[in-house]
């Protein structure tokens, strides 16, 4: 017997290339095209390297007081943690407990299985139909807990707060997880469910509208009782999980509300136009929600388009899954790169069209 | 059935108090009294946030690449995470799945069985003899793995390498962490013992030694194939545990060796004045490796001497536990604010043999 037969095994979720090379066109891992808000760069500048030798606030209070009241709810309510990636796997830990398949779709972020497996719960994944929706009924069975992507990823696809609202009723005695890391482009949270529902808790990301992926920021926002549950979870994990620059930059960019909307109200016009000159290109895609687009062409391959554009420094997102491989995900980037993205494109198809 | 009932129900972990009051002296965490190393300020000065928008680098490979230099390991021996907490809850959750119970001593760092319980690890805390020393061959027993924090904390006391040695001979099936946050106040680290042993793990900590308590970096150092299995389940849990700035900061100050040492060696050289300053008022110590003094002393009960340290906002750590309700700990701070703590001793000490 060896040490190595002790040790949990598991296959890691992978995340999108972080090619370090200068002059590359990134749109594969949906980050925010934009800076984050001025006052962030301004608040660095003055930060005293000094206050890092103390341990951070345990509390994180002033990053939890900004979201509480962004989100007009309770301190008690709101939990952070290191990226929403942090904050949902601190909820798998903390809810789903039961011995009980907890349901999410087949196709939906690919870190739900991962963390199910880590942590060994039993899981099911629930088939979206042809059009990438969800069916509410099927959530109807007996589980231990629900998570649903909303708007879900790598789709893009918003499921309307009614369709929430079936699966919340039929699951009263479990905790259902909405993961909106997406839901600032247009979509609408289920912030407004959370009076009625006390299994209902909402998982938020900065990584995406708030430009600042780099930082690592997620959210929960639930009743007084879950976040408690959980934070005594993260307690029993780690004291510390946010340091202190993380905590007032982060807060920092919650009170500047107005760049905020600016910067996602850019995203959703120039998604809107990427639809536009996609479709003329050839490429048809659920209707998108969120700062990406999930886009399968008519004739040319998605494999084949994601190598040749990788080849010209642009990078899409590609995965080789059943039911999405001819599909390519495609994060929405500035007015410029959007543009370039789609000259290229039209060189790629052209020149394998030509070919045929 | 409620959603409730599925819960993972814990008792946390409590960290000393971070009290928010100004002109306060605090020494109750162990934190370091200098500042982090200057180029540490220089770099967060001319950080450019825009950068932030981005992920991080999800190999940290800046901060791993300066800590295999500084350490003379391959980078693919460093693991790095949040806070050696992090790192050690990852690595709980990695190796410690025989079903057998991990031993750790009964006196040593309180978030060892927390984290056992969270993971629901069987463990035994083995007995610290009345010097508060370990036994290493009460360690060669059946078991599932075994933690070892050296210096041992709260004790302060430092298991020399031959002991050490002696425990992970006795362990070759399982993994061996030796916890060594206080290491480099003087203690030697099991790090000459690596090529030896592919069952030791070490681990080690910014938060007090490089006075980054508050920027949450700690990091293991083990063979490529333990920390191989680390990154795996960490890449499981979340793929960005580290934000962009951490990496850059803590790279910075790992370079500046320097700075390291001799703020290390400021420390040291207090602590040995502190010592023979609390002989003098009637304490009486296990010997100290550490940038802290567990002390008990002759008359007077600890927790009237922390009370009345508090009131006058002198903050130090004290346990209503068994066998270390007497002791308090304190952490060693400037010499200006070890003088005042001491001119207060005595104060408080007199008062209360006046009284009595």
């Amino acid at each position: 017997m060896n040490w190595e037969s002790n040790v949990r095994k598991v296959v890691p979720y992978v995340p999108g290339e972080q090619p370090k090379a200068k002059d590359i066109i990134k749109l594969n891992t949906n980050e925010n095209p934009y800076p984050p808000a001025p006052g962030v760069e301004a608040l660095l500048k003055n930060y005293s390297t000094a206050l890092l030798r103390k341990y951070p606030d345990p509390t994180c209070s002033s990053l939890v007081e900004a979201i509480s009241e962004k989100y007009n709810v309770k301190p008690s309510q709101v939990f952070v943690g290191v990226g929403s990636d942090d904050v949902l796997a601190m909820a798998f830990l903390t809810f789903f407990n039961s011995g009980k398949k907890i349901l999410f779709p087949d196709i939906t972020y690919s870190f739900y299985d991962v963390w199910a497996s880590l942590f060994k719960i039993p899981y099911e994944q629930i088939p979206l139909d042809d059009e990438f929706m969800i069916d509410p009924d099927d959530y109807a069975i007996p589980n231990g807990g629900v998570v649903i992507a909303n708007p879900n990823a790598p789709t893009g696809v918003f499921e309307g707060l009614d369709g929430i609202r079936k699966i919340l009723d039929a699951n009263r005695d479990v905790v259902c997880i909405v993961d909106e890391a997406y839901v600032d482009f247009g979509a609408e949270s289920a912030l407004s469910l959370l009076d009625e529902y006390d299994n209902l808790l909402i998982i938020q990301t900065f990584s995406k509208s708030r430009s600042m992926a780099g930082l690592r920021i997620g959210f929960a926002i639930g009743s007084e009782t879950m976040i408690k549950y959980l934070s005594d979870v993260k307690y029993s994990f780690n004291s510390y999980t946010m340091n202190s620059l993380t905590l007032e930059l982060g807060a920092e960019a919650v009170r500047d509300d107005a760049y905020f909307k600016e910067t996602c109200a850019k995203i959703v016009k120039t998604r809107e136009q990427l639809k536009v000159k996609l479709k003329e290109l050839g490429f048809e895609f659920p209707d998108s929600k969120t700062n990406f687009i999930f886009a399968k062409h008519a004739t040319v391959h998605a494999e084949y388009i994601f190598t040749e554009l990788k080849k010209r420094n642009i990078f899409v997102r590609y995965w080789n899954k059943p039911r999405i491989n001819e599909y390519l995900r495609i994060s929405v980037g500035t007015d410029e790169e959007c543009d370039k993205l789609v000259t290229n494109l039209k060189e790629i198809i052209a020149g394998r069209e030509n070919n045929d």
